[in-house]
This record gives structure tokens, C-alpha cells and sequence, in this order.
């Protein structure tokens, strides 16, 4: 029996994993999804993911690839594997990949949202989703500080690169602020992210909206590629994956 | 020390809630939010509510009252009774009312908002506050379906009136979808409803975007004045009591 080779879009409440990548001992959604292929081809199979969000943190466009051995079509795997996997984790789409495809190294951007719920008093409907500030929040010199961002720029100061790599140097291709009554969405869109870079940016603009720190002083600190500048790194229950970008060539749909 | 008379919004997730109406040996919010108080001021207290929302429904605007022996000031209160509540049910707003309010009976308007995630996988984020509807819906048909809905109508299909009375004319002030991706949501005004009133319309209306029922059935349905046409009811898990209105007068704010 030939192994198919496939791309999937993954959504989870990142809220009881402990992260995406697979650890002994810890319930992780590589993990959960791995046992899932395991129990429903009856083969070991191993995947990859595009983003190892961290503990807490939600996806609704985490994209993952993965080779199993299957004959009964491809709906009928994404069924089965839903029907298996937890409810606090799905197979959303999935589809066919090239030989060359690989989530992680195929993609060309990767988006990021962020959600703060900004009252003073706490959310029950939003406490699995979004980081509750309790002072107020001044938009505007929180978006003027985000347009700093934009642009290719060496981003040591706000995450750290990939094990046995310097490089810190990244594109924001877009990040500004929206707000629906109490809930802010910050979304951010890159071509690769540095670890804890989406969280650290947010602390700091945090700190711009509740005018402890000038927006300006964003630029400087991105000037400085120094991690010790950062003050506050926003917690992981507000943020999400939302999307991974590919070619079109690669057939990946979202 | 004399008890201060006072109207809160209360903001809650109800999947762990037997509902809001307190009842012995289960969890509800009005047990909760009165095993705060007791805790906090020491005095056993007896809240009325806006609606008594069913298990699972939740709430961002319950509106309840309440008198209470308190002498440190309102906000206060407001903290010390978040602090002993748990994670899935806050007090949003707290001030004092006239010794004429009731929550329920000097309202002059309710909202409900629906939430459906209408794909054909489900969706774990959205698994705790949104009914899973599978196939595509005509949001057309269900805008239309839902106009015959607005005005003064006798309701007794879509629901039951309050023990004991036999009147079920109420006035639906408006009702109308909106879509978002694949999340859609129903919001409906009316001055009162009946028993499982909006549970009772969703489900019909979905009926109607499925192409099971036409749009202008819904009219039939109204003036028949009978529940056996309801074939479907919509589950606990997407409604939310959004808010409840009162007159300037009352100096309830939400």
C-alpha cells in the first residue's frame, strides 16, 4: 500500500495542550494528532508542523504535513481523524502535497492575531481567548508605535532565533490594531517569526498604550537588538496562528 | 447597618451552569453569585434576575438586584465579589437601584444574539459558545424568513409562556443575520419571550437556509399558535443574553 502524502489545516484551543511540538509525558497537539493517524491507518506516523506555538497558544491555520499509508480517499481520512482527535482539536482542511512540500520551509508568511480584552473587570466569555489589560488603552499611539515594525528589520530585540542560527533579521509585512467595543485585535503578518516575537511586540505596545513607554521609543529599542529592552511579554492565552501563507503552486487552501 | 439596594450586569459562560434559576445539589449562576455575597458580606442574600437563562445559554448583559448590609462603597463590592467568583462568571457592572427596580419586571426590552459556525468540520474554538450546523446555509431565505418575525405577534409556536398565564403576544422590535467567514449570528429584540423562544425560532430559521421549509412557512407557522409545528430546536450552546434595557429613569448602564 502506497503512502499519500498530505498538507492539513489544523485548528486548537490551545488552552490544555502544552504546546505543539511532541514531549514525552505533556498532551501536545502533534502528539494528539499522531496518535489520531496511528489509530485510524494503523501505522506510526510522524508529522510536521509549520509553527511550534507554545503552551496556551490557539491556531486556527496551524498547516501540517505528514506521509500515511491510505486507500479509502482522502474526506474519509479527515472524517475519521476528527471523529478520533479530541474536541478541543480538528483537521479543518486537507489536501494532496508535493513531494517537495513542507509546511514549515514551503511557507512564505505566516499571520499571527492577538486578542486583549481591555476592561477592568475580567471576561468570562473571553478568559481562553484573550489576555485581560485592565487599564485603558490609547489605539492610536499603539498603532503609530506598530508601524515601526513594518518593514525588513533585525528583530533581536523582540524574540530569538531558531536553535543554531543568528539571523534575526525578518519582514513584517503588515501589523495594526482593531477594536470591536472592549476586545483589541492586533494582527501581524510576516515571512517568519522569531520565538516569542508576536508576544514580546505586544507586551511592548501594551506599555505604549498605557503611556508608560513613548511610541517612539519602539524604534529605538528595535535599533538596539537587545533582548534585555523588553519590559513585558504578553501572555500566551491571547494569541492565535491564524494563517500560514504558501505558493499557489503548492495547492495549500485556506 | 442598613442593606444597600443594588443592580448588577453579570457576565457568564454557561457550559458548567445548570442554568441561572438557583436549584438544590446543582451549579447555577444564581447560586454562585449568592454564595459570593454571603461570603463577602457575611449576610445570607437573595438575588432576582432578568432571565432565567438555561443550562448552557450564556450571558454577557444578565442583569440581577440584590440588597446588601455593606458599608465600604459599591466598587468595592464589585471587587471583592470577582475575586470570590469563579473564572466563568463575573460582575461587569454594579450601581445602586430604586427601591421600585426589578430586574425582570421594569425591563422594557431583552437581547438574544445566536452564534452558528456553519462548516462542514467542527470548529474547537468556537465548540463552547457556537451550535455546529454542518451544511450550507441561504442566508438570504433566513434574512427573509426572519422578517415575519418583527411586530406584535401572538408567538405561542415558538414558545411557552411564563407558569401560570396563558398570554403569549410579544413584540419582536427586530431580528436580523449577519456573517462573518463561516461564523453566522442571529440578534433578536423583543419587549419579553416566551420559554425556549429564540432556541425555538433558530431552529426553524436554520430549517429555512437548509431549504427544508420555505421562507413564507414561517408565517404559516406563526399564525397557527401551535408548538407541535416546531420541528427543531436549537441547542443551549450558541445563545447568549446579550442585554437587557431599562428606562433612562432606573440609571442602570451597560
Amino acid at each position: 500500500l502506497e503512502a499519500l502524502r498530505l498538507w492539513a489545516v489544523v485548528e486548537y484551543d490551545g488552552t490544555d495542550f502544552a504546546g505543539f511540538q511532541v514531549q514525552a509525558r505533556e498532551r501536545t497537539v502533534q502528539g494528539e494528532i499522531e496518535h489520531a493517524l496511528e489509530a485510524v491507518t494503523g501505522h506510526s506516523t510522524r508529522i510536521a508542523g509549520a509553527g511550534r506555538t507554545d503552551s496556551g497558544v490557539h491556531a486556527s491555520g496551524q498547516v501540517i504535513s505528514f506521509s500515511a499509508p491510505w486507500r479509502h480517499g482522502i474526506p474519509v481520512l479527515q472524517r475519521a481523524l476528527n471523529a478520533v482527535l479530541a474536541a478541543d482539536v480538528a483537521i479543518v482542511e486537507i489536501g494532496p502535497a508535493r513531494g517537495t512540500f513542507h509546511p514549515r520551509y514551503s511557507a512564505t508568511s505566516r499571520t499571527y492575531r492577538y486578542t486583549i480584552w481591555n476592561q477592568e473587570w475580567r471576561s468570562p466569555l473571553w478568559r481562553r481567548t484573550a489576555w485581560h489589560v485592565k487599564t485603558p488603552l490609547d489605539m492610536e499611539h499603539m498603532a503609530q508605535a506598530s508601524r515601526y515594525l513594518i518593514g525588513t528589520h533585525d528583530f533581536a530585540t523582540f524574540g530569538r532565533p531558531p536553535e543554531g542560527r543568528e539571523d534575526a533579521v525578518r519582514t513584517v509585512l503588515g501589523a495594526g490594531w482593531s477594536a470591536r467595543d472592549r476586545v483589541l485585535t492586533f494582527e501581524i503578518e510576516a515571512n517568519a517569526f522569531l520565538y516569542r516575537m508576536v508576544r514580546s511586540v505586544v507586551g511592548t505596545l501594551v506599555l505604549v498604550g498605557q503611556g508608560r513607554l513613548p511610541a517612539v521609543e519602539v524604534a529605538e529599542m528595535l535599533r538596539a537588538r537587545d533582548r534585555s529592552q523588553v519590559r513585558q511579554v504578553a501572555p500566551a492565552v491571547g494569541l492565535c496562528l491564524t494563517k500560514v501563507s504558501y505558493p499557489v503552486s503548492e495547492g495549500v487552501m485556506q
